[in-house]
C-alpha cells in the first residue's frame, strides 16, 4: 500500500475531505496552487483514465461538476480549470486518477500554454490515424 | 450567430469531425498543439461547466474518454491531458463548452505549470468556505 490516495482514503494521511461518498471522495490538494484547489478521485485505485470503468468516471465527473460550481460560487473565484493527467509525458505525479479543480482569479500563479502546431502536420493524416 | 463552434457545427466553419452523434461531436482542434489535439464539445451552445446540463456533460465525458483511448493508442502517445478552461480568467477563449484532448509526446510544446501556495493560505478557512 504505497499509493498517497489510497492512504489518504484510509485516513492513514489525514486531508480536508470536501465531498465524500461510497465511491470518490474530494481533498483540498495539499499545494494549493489557487485557493480552492481540490482533487476529485475514486475510492478504489485506479491508474488513469485508460483503466478507470466509465461508470465510475462518470460518477466522479457529476461530482466534479457540482464541487466545481459550489468552490467557484463559495470563494468568489472568476472561474476554472478542469485537469486530468494521464501518463507521466502528461504531468501525472500520482497514479491514482484525480480530477484537478482549479479556481482561477485575476493575476494567479498558474500557466497553462500551448504552441500553434497546425503548419507542422498533415491534419488530413491525422484525421485518418484518428479514425482507424 | 457569431459563436465559431456553432459555426462549425452547422458547416458553416469547415472542420474534421472525428465523432459525432445527436448531442455532441469532437474535431480536431486548428492549432494541433500536439499532434492528435481534439476538442469535445455539445452541439446545444452552452457557456461553462456553470451552465450545461448534467446528463449533457456527463454524454460528453462518456465520448471524452472513448476517443482518448482512442487517440492516444492510433497516434501511439505516451498520454494525454483532459483539460476544460471556464472563464476568461481560466483561459476560455470560445465561449462554447469544451473539453480539450491533448495527447502527449516525448518534449512536446505543452506548459503547464502551478506554484505551491500551500503556506499563503489557511487551509482550514478555505475548508470552511468551500462547504459553508
Amino acid at each position: 500500500m504505497s499509493c498517497v490516495f489510497c492512504l489518504i482514503k484510509n485516513g492513514e494521511i489525514s486531508s480536508r475531505k470536501v465531498y465524500e461518498d461510497d465511491k470518490v471522495f474530494a481533498i483540498l490538494d495539499i499545494s494549493q496552487a489557487t485557493k480552492g484547489h481540490t482533487l476529485v478521485m475514486p475510492k478504489e485505485h485506479y491508474e488513469s483514465i485508460f483503466d478507470i470503468p466509465t461508470d465510475l468516471y462518470l460518477h466522479l465527473q457529476s461530482v466534479a461538476q457540482m464541487l466545481a460550481k459550489k468552490i467557484v460560487k463559495n470563494l468568489g473565484a472568476l472561474g476554472c480549470n478542469i485537469l486530468n493527467n494521464n501518463g507521466d509525458a502528461a504531468g501525472q505525479v500520482v497514479k491514482h486518477f484525480h480530477l484537478h479543480i482549479i479556481p482561477r482569479y485575476e493575476n494567479d500563479d498558474i500557466t497553462i500554454e500551448s504552441v500553434d502546431h497546425s503548419k507542422d502536420y498533415d491534419k488530413d493524416e491525422i484525421f485518418k490515424e484518428v479514425l482507424k
